[in-house]
Parts: structure tokens; C-alpha cells; sequence
């Protein structure tokens, strides 16, 4: 793979994770390059210890230097001296059918003398980020890989290979990569506003949210069903990123579909802006009483003589959302705005309304327990979802 | 949560996925983000339509505007008039153990009327992300919010509530989201040398290689031993990387240790810089023969006189790896280096030796079975890895 681009910092010797190169076809100064990343030489005595360790000569690659450094080796050494165990973890980007000699004689080895454990990673999701290829066929070649190793002679009951796109998270994390290859950071930065210093926990996280898109991030719902359409009500505040991340990814998936509720700017961060599923009567009489915006006037006489201002009035605004009556809130909004309702009167209404509401959810909510929390939970199919 | 940083052309209204907000506390002009958006009004008519596809009334906040725009609806119900089902996604962060009312009725209402699953996404990952809460916290209040979620009324048979730490990836990915959160994407540019114009896919990925150095991404290897250390034998050109992503996540988990190895710039894509395990006999003779560079001299009279230079004699470098015979090597190595060895003797020997370790392995490969391949993936426990 070839490096994103030059790194100011490696004037002389060009050192990514894709390449390592000295300047000018020179050769690379390894003393150097131990000093510089806190290694230290693997010397003779540390080859001895290691066989009189392990009761087995060792490796041709450590007697003749091959392997040359190490960081905290002699501690791992150490800890083994005493009992401690360690594993052996290794991995490979699948590029080609063709496995070259050499990468995977020393593990064998250390498996062996050791007798410790082994993880192979098969990143074939790396291969489908930096390469032109299809998710398929970056797993097809991490299989045909994985049988390359296996001819090695690895020890089954030692061993647990596996690639990415298999094992760190199915359909749903082949998805994420999918939309991930599909957008800028550029263009992350026009959405979300990271900044460098924003750690890449964060850069990573859009993708996760937009796969549910796509019915074949559920494989156990949608499986054959991948051109579903999938509706997606949400409030204007998630708008703007969601049109630009799946306009990004366009021509992954039939676009998705969506519209746009807005629920009358409630913050679950501040608690006076909102009724909460487990405020108490008393709560939300406080709340609403002391907190909601009225339209009203400023005194009785005046009020009975212009009426409410409705379209700032958050009582009204909660009655429209919470009163299902069409017929009663006409009469309210007609008699309000007219003056011959109070605020007061409009207020004890809501009161009772959202008080009714939390109630019947404080009794559902008791009656939820952890076998129906683990029952939604469950993946598996829906046989009956369009039912 | 609050937005990375104000975005330079949201001049008037600031609209992040977090934040909604006209400046100086102006009202929001929804007329001209439904057209800055590209989105249309939801009209009467529209209304209308919802209620004689669907048999029943419309939602209040159909029928009184609160969801008052939307993309592609009209073409939603054009496929739905044909028999074209589709599905709802939603999704909560559970920032709070109480629900704000409001937020999730329409989904029941959207779910009952057009009888269609709906996908409820809890981001516990997101919350783990923008705040300093610990993962096991954000999925207890993942659990916590899908019991109001159930309690509001959800049909369990067309309803399927996930959490991302649970759905996306299980304990590999609960890991990934931790070193994600540990590099900011400053630290990583100085790793990896991104650009801007590169994916934010090749930014996720350096947590994925990473990860496989902690214990419990594998739990059904290592659970209960999650402070078992980890030896990586690497080349040299995966050091840098690995040392700075490793130090970055330092705290989370004992430090892994590292020994390097350097196996000869043999590179898979480069075919003839390297012996594949698929060559020939033949292929393996073409490639010792024409591209190992040799340090014999010119003429057969010179190399007796003055001997080989080993140091850049690439037979000697590869017989040093695949020759397992020490006495042997060093007899070739004291020959030839004193001239009474010649050239096309040393890579006759290596192309014998190389040609053995390639027959064995074409052989042990075709052997390896499908069965074998699933075997040594499956994800299961290894009673035995340590004996």
C-alpha cells in the first residue's frame, strides 16, 4: 500500500505503516531507527535465555539476528520465567491469492516453543479501504489466505484466525466501512465540524449512524429484502448531516427516504425545558407553571380585552402534542386567543393532559422487566413485520 | 452534546447534528432550510393521502404540522400504493435515565398504521464518544431508555432495539471505540500522513489493527485473563505506527510488547521481489537466477581472487532464512565469501532449498479443506492454548 502522502517529520528515511525506505535508494539505519523508537538489540544472551527458557534451540531468525529488536521483551521473558503466560498476535492484509515465503515462519515457532496462543487478523477491510475491490472479494482472499497459513502447520487448539469483516461486527460493520470509503474527512469536517484535535473516535462514529439505512445492515430482518426503502422521521437538528452523509454514499443503496419532525425544541440536557417520563404531578404542575412561556397579557383586564398571543404560547404548543381531542384544543386556541380563557385555565389543562400521559407511562414502564427488555433486544428474524 | 466548533457557512443559523440555534436567539426560518435542504412542505393533500392509504386518522402531528417537511415521502407512498413495504429507523443517544415525552410517538403511530418494523438505534457508543461516562454506563442507559421505549406501547413483533456496543461488534468493537477515543486525528496524521481529501474509512481503521493487542477483544479466548500480555513480532515497518497508536492508548490496558523482525524487503506486490508459495520449480530457478542480486564479482577469475561480498549478496540473505543447517550455511557463507564457491553455486543450493519449502507447503495447502478453514475460524474457546 502506498503511503497518503509524505510525512515532513521522516526527512531521511520515509517510514510509514506502508513503506519503509531510506532516501535515495540509501540503506536504512536500523541502529538509528532502534534508538529513535526505544528498542533495543536483540543480543546473544537474550537468544540463550530464550532457549534455556523454552528447552529448544532457537529460531534460525533469532540466532541470526533476522529478528534484530524488541521493546519489553525481557519483561514478557520475566513474567514467563514465573508462570505468566502471553499470546502471539499477528496479521495480514489479504492482497493477493499468493502468500510470499517468510511472514509466517517465526510464529510457528514461538506457538511452539512457547507454547502460547495465536491470533491472525486478516484485514480485508483494510484491503477494500485503500484498494478498488469488493467486500467480497477482500473476504474471498482473506479465506484463501487463511488456508496458506493454515498449510504452515499451525496448531488448531493453539489458533484462532479471523478477518475483520467476519468478525468485528457482520453486515452492519461491512456497512460502516462502505460508507466510511464514501466520505471525506473534508467533508466530515463540512458536516460535523471536527477539528484535528478531536480525537478520531469521533471522525469514525457518523457511519455507524447512517447504516441503519440499509436494510442489509439486519441481516436477520431484511435478508433477500436489501432494496427496502427506509423512512426515517427525525427532528430538523439531524437534518443537515443526514442528506450529506447518505448523499455521499449514493449508488451504495436505493436512497433512502425522510422526513422531518420538529418536537418543540425539548432538551433532555436542561431539565426545566422539558417533562421528563418520570416526573411526579407535582413536577410537572411546577414545570408548566413556572417555566412555560405564556402568550397571555400581563393582567386579567388586559387579557380579556386582546386575547393570547397562540404563536408563542408553549402551553398551546404542548396541547397541539399532547391533546388528541381536535374538536377540544379548537376550543381552547378559539377562547384563549379571544381572552375568555386565562392562561391559568389553559395551564390546569395541560397539567392534567401531561399528567395522564406520564402516569399511564410510569405504569407501563413498572410493568417492563429485563425478559422483555432482552425479548426487543434479541436479534432474530420478524416473521410477521409487515403483518 | 455540544458541536466540535461553529461551522464558517452557517453564518445566520447554526445547525450542527447538535445543536439548532438561530443566531441571537432569532426565530428559526424553517421555510428556508426546507429549501436550503431540498425538501418540500408537507401539505394537506399529503395528509390526506397518509389517511386513505392507511384507513385511519393521521397522527396529530400530521394533521396539526408539527412534522411539517419532507424528502421523498411522496415516492415512499407511491411504492407503498403498489404493495412496496418499507421500514422505519429512529434512534436515541441515552444521555439520561428519563425519556422526554414526545419523542418517540409518532414512531408508534408511523409503525400501527402502516404496519412496518421499525429499527430503534440507541448509540451508547456516540454518548461513550462526547462524554466521560464509562461503556459500561452508556449500555446500562441504553437498557434504561429501551425500557421506556417499550413501555410506550411498541409491537415486539415488528420492533427490533439494538445498542451499538452490543449489536455493531461486541467486545472487539466496545475496544475499537476505546483507542478510537484515545488519538485525536492530529495524532494520526503524524502516524499515517493522512490528507483531508482521504476517507474517513482509512481514519477508522488504525483502532481495528489495534485492538487485537488487548486480551479482551477476543472474550472467547481470554475472558478472565485480560491482563495477559501480548507479543507482536512485526517487520520494522509496522513499528512506528503500533508504537505511537499503543502509547496513545496507554491506561487502558497493560502496555503490549513488541518484538520486530525484518524479513529481507521481500514485498507481495513486486512478483519478482518475492518466492510466492504458488511458483514453480521453474519460476523459483527464473527469479534465484535472473533478479537475486549477487555479490560475485564480474568474472570467474576475480571471484577466486577476491571472494564475494556477502553483504549484499541476496542467495546468502535468503539460505540465512531458509537454510536451516548452521554448519552447513556457514560453510557456504566461508566458501563463497573466499572465492572457491562461484555465484551460480550458491543459488543452485538455494533454489534446491527453496523448491523443498515450496513443494511442502503446495502439498500441506492442498490438503486444507474447507471444514479446516471454518475450523480455525470459528469463534470458540481454546481449552488447551496454554498446554
Amino acid at each position: 500500500m502506498e503511503p497518503s502522502q509524505t510525512n515532513n517529520e521522516e526527512e531521511e528515511q520515509l517510514i510509514t505503516p506502508w513503506e519503509v525506505d531510506a532516501k535515495d535508494g540509501g540503506k536504512i539505519d536500523y541502529d538509528k531507527l532502534i534508538d529513535r523508537f526505544g528498542c533495543q538489540r536483540i543480543d546473544q544472551s537474550l537468544v540463550q535465555r530464550v532457549e534455556r527458557l523454552t528447552s529448544q534451540p532457537a529460531h534460525v531468525f533469532l540466532r541470526r539476528n533476522v529478528f534484530f529488536a524488541h521493546r519489553d521483551f525481557a519483561e514478557i521473558l520475566d513474567a514467563y520465567e514465573k508462570g505468566d503466560k502471553f499470546y502471539l498476535y499477528t496479521g495480514r492484509g489479504p492482497s493477493s491469492e499468493a502468500l510470499h515465503l517468510g511472514h509466517l515462519i517465526p510464529f510457528m515457532y514461538l506457538q511452539d516453543a512457547f507454547k502460547v496462543p495465536l491470533v491472525i487478523q486478516l484485514t480485508d477491510d483494510e484491503k477494500f479501504l485503500w484498494k478498488n475491490l469488493t467486500i467480497e472479494e477482500c473476504q474471498r482472499l482473506a479465506r484463501e489466505n487463511a488456508k496458506d497459513i493454515i498449510a504452515c502447520g499451525f496448531d488448531i487448539s493453539k489458533t484462532f484466525i479471523f478477518n475483520d469483516f467476519d468478525y468485528v461486527g457482520g453486515a452492519f460493520y461491512r456497512n460502516m466501512v462502505q460508507v466510511g470509503k464514501r466520505v471525506t474527512y473534508n467533508q466530515a469536517v463540512g458536516i460535523f465540524g471536527f477539528t484535528g484535535e478531536d480525537h478520531i473516535g469521533k471522525v469514525s462514529f457518523p457511519p455507524v449512524q447512517a447504516v441503519p439505512s440499509f436494510p442489509s445492515s439486519f441481516p436477520h430482518l431484511f435478508k433477500g429484502k436489501e432494496n427496502l426503502r427506509c423512512l426515517i422521521p427525525c427532528a430538523i437538528d439531524q437534518l443537515k448531516d443526514e442528506i450529506k452523509i447518505l448523499a455521499a454514499t449514493e449508488g451504495l443503496s436505493r436512497r433512502s427516504n425522510e422526513k422531518y419532525g420538529e418536537t418543540g425544541k425539548m432538551s433532555a440536557s436542561d431539565p426545566n425545558s422539558a417533562i421528563y417520563v418520570t416526573d411526579s404531578a407535582k413536577d410537572i404542575k411546577n414545570k408548566i407553571n413556572r417555566y412555560a412561556f405564556s402568550g397571555g397579557q400581563d393582567s386579567v383586564e388586559k387579557h380579556r380585552q386582546l386575547g393570547a398571543n397562540l404563536e408563542v404560547d408553549i402551553p398551546i404548543k404542548y396541547l397541539s402534542f399532547f391533546l388528541e381531542d381536535d374538536a377540544e384544543l379548537e376550543h381552547i386556541k378559539k377562547e384563549y386567543g379571544a381572552g375568555r380563557m386565562l392562561t391559568g385555565e389553559v395551564k390546569q389543562r395541560l397539567v392534567q393532559v401531561l399528567t395522564e400521559v406520564v402516569d399511564r407511562h410510569r405504569t407501563a414502564r413498572a410493568n417492563v422487566t429485563e425478559e422483555m427488555v432482552d425479548a426487543f433486544m434479541a436479534v432474530r428474524p420478524l416473521p410477521h413485520m409487515f403483518d
